[in-house]
């Protein structure tokens, strides 16, 4: 049996034809299993093809970030490859030159397939495969689907199995969406909240817990606990990323690395960061990384945390604004939208409702990542697609709320100072201030003096022998909102 | 002030027009926000555009059965608003023409508003109302956003609001997708395994409890398993419709009916009924109707019963297909595609975990679904979006799923009776049938002998004193295989 | 070999011996692993004190109501047994009597097993098995241990297998729990809520959508959305007593119901059903009875709709009495216990927090069982402890919640009936009645001029050129509350 | 009005009782809201007495170690009380003193509320500070129910609110369950595990994707994944215990500090770290430490991480157990009990299910903690006691079930290497190797010669041309267990 690989043959010429196939019909296309026929102006094969019969299950398709990690998992290891030696430098050179396309997203519209198929992703791997052989066919002038001179197994699948390609193209996919957009959107969204808290640093409210009244602080420490949560969240959403930089790349078929030379795992990470200018490095057990989704669940958590800062601040926001006469109404939402289509004139907190949504969404699709995570069996596990298109679905829209809820909600807010300031005239619950001084007993009695009989909290203070000095000494709000 | 609506306003010529805007650029609709452009080669009018710049988050559209949903609910108001003498028969009959283009899909394009909007739906209700007034406009010649003669607020949405609408055609849309799609699927796939347990009658076969071997059955015993649970699942999910039958409309702004007229809601349940050829009534309580989700979140959990019948007839089947070497192998699963991109030969229970998959992601959106369901508040729930399109979603990946399992796994699945009949043979469990003559100690022990020493059970029976003549009379795999 | 159950034996006396055993120590028991010493003091055998070493994982006891169903399903197979001449008269007396005291609940202490045991529960069925066998020798005077002449396997557990006993008595147990407890404390509590819903019927308040102010309607109304969102609920968790009512026993080890005699399983049901006076039937698939939990996956989340009306219903509560200065303050909720450590004089709405907390417990729990559910493998679901624990735990939570929800606070809920005037004079979203004859657009000018002026809805209604007399006639509160 | 705090006071004189209450009946104490008659024999107040009497929903009690946690609460605020001259040294030190007596458990039993109580803990900090007075006052020969000379609010809660003791107190009880039960075991697990990746690190079997056979890796190359993916998720948790280590105390009522010294934080929680030995810190911002739970909901999500990594390897393992005739069994699981009451000599994979469904427990609770983490309101969030029992209880069961998973399970586990060697033997999917040189698309054709025809690997080769030589110097199992 012959060498597979003819070091002697002579370089193809690449020319520069733009994307697209001029052919109409189907083209006939292979694999193991036998032709299948193909739409002849797209670039798949008859993997991407069966995949295409067989699981058009719902409208989900696999993200198209996917795809774009994905050129970057092809174009590494092409570099590597022909680093060492096990390919052409213009077989590589031609790979990578399509995965840039695939990188581009110039090439979205032949990644098709669905989002339930597989457990592993091999047929979306395979459909990556399939079309960069064929572009680079169609570069160098061959005959799309003949798998020469560049095959889809033999070469852009070199040294690689879709069980650590796949978790790896997930994994640059959750950074590169997590990095350019939902970071950037929460550190906006954070820092238009710490505008607000020092805008109001000064202005008092009345505080509640339980819903109930209790003693005041300043509308600026109440946005800056949403800071603050906001803050500690995407802190542990970033740190997250450790295990998420820790490529299967080297594992190839079960994390034993077979076809794949000695240092393949690392040299392609090296690679893929250098390529992204990101710090990826080679997963130091791959057996786990290719049984197992654990830092993809574990970034899913942390998406639920940013989540679950999100939900209070919008659902405050939307308590705070309620009314306008018979709510609480101490923040003035603005009025993107007419609010009612049978009551006119009506002002709804959109922003926050739909904010408010998104979180749920979160935390659903986390429960679904969870158990996804769960059922790793042996070498694998087989729930990668579900788990990442839950993931980068929860990324994109916690990113798009967050810009939303900003711009048209938080940037907008504007305080009902009347409304806030006879609240605090109104308080009994400012009596917390007296009680160091007469003691909780004697403080409890005034305050259900002043509830039960309608009447201000000083007016029930002097009744039960507060002294109009000490009372105007001790309870004044402003001073009530920080300690000593 | 004088009436708004003129008694003697001459009927206005309904004209052919198909469906399009020959408008390029950009037209200005107004609401009572003020003036806004609108593409001018779209239907839709202000509060819709505003929807679109304020709520692009994510990819999630509203599905657009809710519309087609709406257009019964938008015909429906139409007629009985007509027979009242509310509104002229002409404009019902105009409204009527252009709910039956959106009931039909051919309005589908003008529907582009997002899932994460406000809570109440009001942004799509709006959306209708809006393109409705336009499309009538349109065929009566009249100038589009001039709210003349068909006003969006005052004539498509009169007697209605979002709060009592949008929930009616949440329910629409739920029933429709359950019986086009979803129950056919499911009584498809069901028929189909109980073919096979039919087929598979007389099939004996080791069963497996802690997947440790057990006493026999057989492989149709098995599969009426599968058949029963779905049986089950279906059973309790149809019997949930009758919560989706009750319309909230007639309800208005919070459930009193204000603006409607008495029995509005009775009559309009009626003609939906007739119209959609469905059992629909109209809601006993409009307060629950309209502040609640509940049965929706019902049939959510009847959803996740389907799932959960399905999860396990799956994971079955792709442990009994497991091998072909080295795992249990009793089935031989269709080949439908290569399996690895670096494992020749190998083929893989793809349209197993496709289905798995789907499984888990109906959870995860059911537990979103519950959340929601439970976040209403006085006389709203403001979580429907994400509630109805989680439901939807649902429906149609598990409806999908189980038309590809049944075509593409459970009718081309064979049996591999060598190894059935090994197992059979192989196995120590059938020393069970000796208890109850033996008793459960002395069968112990043959048991652990025949473990320990790696005989057949046969032998170590013997071994312990069991007569040729008692073995080959008790234990005969056939006969184990029912009660007495 | 000898026939095991001697014809000739002679009868043995029972002699009344009050439960206890006076002795110190440990005792000798054995299994097919060997001996194994057990305290002297107790009944059970050596598999249960196997399982008390191997499985002390945290405090969680496998529910006391399993044991109790237990008690019903050892005393009818015996029942059974004797009958069809398989078992003496005086045995199945013998353990009949037993297992009364264990229906009793008498034999509490004995049953000291884990949830966190073996998938199957067989542990706790040995248990139960152990303890009548040793029980029923002390009544006659035998050897504890000696397992004679009531042998666990071969005469207490006679023509069953925990696979088949087991989810019986999860039935039994959930049905009893559901009926004895749940169903009765919400019919209590759903009863007192339609008091307060007829109690209010006619006054009048301010609904409220989105949070945000809207139409009027009556306190009586809303309260009657609880009620009915309550009595839906609960409609639906009783018909989800029809798979629950449905049992496994029967099938025995794989559902075949090898060493079971034929009709054992629809015989020993129809036994169950006479001692337990509720409709239990035998199970039409005993292969779905076992692999699968559905019925209770299905009744876990008619349970969660019990809590999606209770959340809501609370959550409404606790915000309506929010105040009593700065908050919605229309309810007055009764003072059970002082609200605060520090505030003095604060009144919490607490009964709503604890409400509210078992709601989300219950959801928690519903997601531990539908993943428990989707776990069966082939001819056994080995997550049966984890699921019926959670059932159990959430029947029993939300049964005393309603109890205490009900009588510490609905039952004692008042109206601040100024507040609920004031905000019906002040609200604007009365508008929405001018609505249909001024037209929507104007009746928007008039809402958005009252609120950006701090004018009376009727002042900016003038202002607008509405009449005094259209004014009064058409914005009626009260007639606000009804259609027509 | 008088200083409240006679400066002259002379100091009592502190005596050596016991704990313990000689007396039988009841005794009264009383609150804001009046008398109660509490159980003489007991410590605990008239809010104690309150909650026992309105909050007595299921079983489910605060765990204990929440009130050990409280000692240090109370313990450090009368430190740095009696520092900043505040309060008498001799009180702080009899403070002191029964603070002990809580953190040692000594105290245990008069702690006897309920998980659903009111959301903000309040009744449990009062029980604390009820029995803390009570028992002081006992010491220095007082009069119980005096409050005198040590107040429960006015001493034992100084400068403390519910409000930020309570979440303080969660932090303190996590962390301490964490570090000493939890991260032990799982280190203990771990260590294991290495162990058995170590002890077979050379012996080769078949490896499993998609359950089906694939390429070849060692027994101990598949542990070490599993060591692996602990060690992350260990890594993981251990890092989410810098956001416990923030403590909130200081922010009393609402976060501002109101009635708590300048510096209390800092100061309370560095007597707090020092008592402790743990590095526990003031939080940064008090108004997202007392309204909101992320800390703990981030801690969950780590719990539900460890789950994620045990449910894959206990099931594994149950899987590789499988068996003994009939299924993988390439493992010889320990027989620590009989399996079943009627399968004789069955062995069961327990330990392995019991983990299994205490990781979905875990991931139950972890929902309701997520949903629990949402619903703060403004400055609190009233979900604290469902989140820190759940989060307590999933450490307790995840230490526990780690502890016996290793002790019998891991530690007695055994290969059955005849098995293991035949599936190596017998598996097709070693063509793997043979890809890289004779290509894709050969090597496949070589797979399903093998599996059709019934065929070795080796003979399938031969049949397709490829040497003997060849084969034999490529398809070396060993050799295919590693990269290059």
């Amino acid at each position: 049996m012959a060498e597979p690989k003819p070091a002697g043959r002579r370089v193809p010429e690449v020319r520069d034809v733009p994307i697209g196939i001029d052919a109409t019909g189907t083209r006939t296309e292979t694999d193991s299993l036998g032709p299948v026929a193909v739409p002849a102006d797209h670039y798949w094969g008859a993997q991407t093809q069966r995949s295409l019969v067989h699981f058009d299950i719902g409208d989900d398709r696999m993200p198209k970030a996917v795809y774009h990690a994905y050129g970057y998992v092809k174009k590494a290891a092409a570099i590597v490859n022909a680093r060492a030696g096990r390919m052409p430098q213009w077989k590589a050179d031609l790979i990578a030159r399509v995965a840039d396309e695939v990188i581009a997203g110039d090439l979205d519209s032949e990644f098709p397939l669905y989002v339930w198929q597989t457990g592993s992703g091999t047929q979306s791997n395979m459909n990556v495969n399939e079309v960069i052989s064929n572009r680079a066919i169609q570069l160098v002038g061959g005959k799309l689907g003949s798998k020469t001179p560049v095959h889809p197994n033999d070469d852009v699948n070199m040294g690689q199995s879709s069980n650590d390609t796949f978790p790896t193209a997930m994994h640059i996919a959750a950074v590169v969406a997590i990095e350019e957009h939902l970071l950037p959107a929460l550190a906006r969204l954070h820092d238009a909240t710490v505008v607000k808290s020092r805008e109001w640093a000064d202005v008092v409210k009345i505080g509640r817990t339980h819903l109930e009244d209790a003693t005041p602080l300043t509308v600026g420490q109440e946005w800056s606990g949403y800071a603050a949560q906001l803050e500690d969240a995407v802190e542990h959403l970033a740190s997250t990323r450790r295990g998420l930089y820790r490529l299967a790349m080297g594992g190839t078929a079960v994390g034993t690395g077979l076809n794949a030379p000695t240092g393949f795992g690392e040299d392609t990470a090296a690679v893929i960061a250098e390529l992204t200018g990101r710090p990826f490095v080679t997963a130091p057990n791959k057996f786990a990384a290719q049984a197992s989704l654990d830092p993809l669940v574990r970034t899913s958590a942390a998406l639920r945390g940013i989540a679950t800062a999100l939900f209070k601040f919008a659902n405050d926001i939307r308590w705070l604004g309620s009314g306008p006469r018979t709510g609480l109404h101490e923040l003035l939402l603005p009025a993107n939208e007419p609010g009612s289509s049978i009551m006119p004139g009506k002002v709804n907190p959109t922003q926050a409702e739909a904010m408010l949504m998104v979180c749920v969404q979160v935390l659903g699709s986390d429960t679904a990542v969870a158990i996804g995570g769960n059922e790793g069996n042996f070498e694998l596990n087989a729930f990668r697609p579900v788990v990442i298109s839950n993931v980068l679905h929860s990324i994109r829209i916690l990113a798009d709320a967050a810009e939303h809820f900003r711009e048209f909600l938080v940037e907008g807010v504007r305080l009902d100072r009347d409304q806030l300031r006879q609240n605090v005239d109104r308080s009994v619950m400012m009596v917390t201030a007296l009680s160091p001084v007469i003691g909780y007993d004697k403080a409890s009695e005034i305050a259900h003096l002043a509830i039960d009989d309608g009447l201000s909290l000083k007016e029930a203070a002097l009744r039960r022998g507060v002294s109009d000095e000490m009372y105007e000494r001790i309870v004044v709000p402003e001073d009530l909102t920080h300690a000593g």
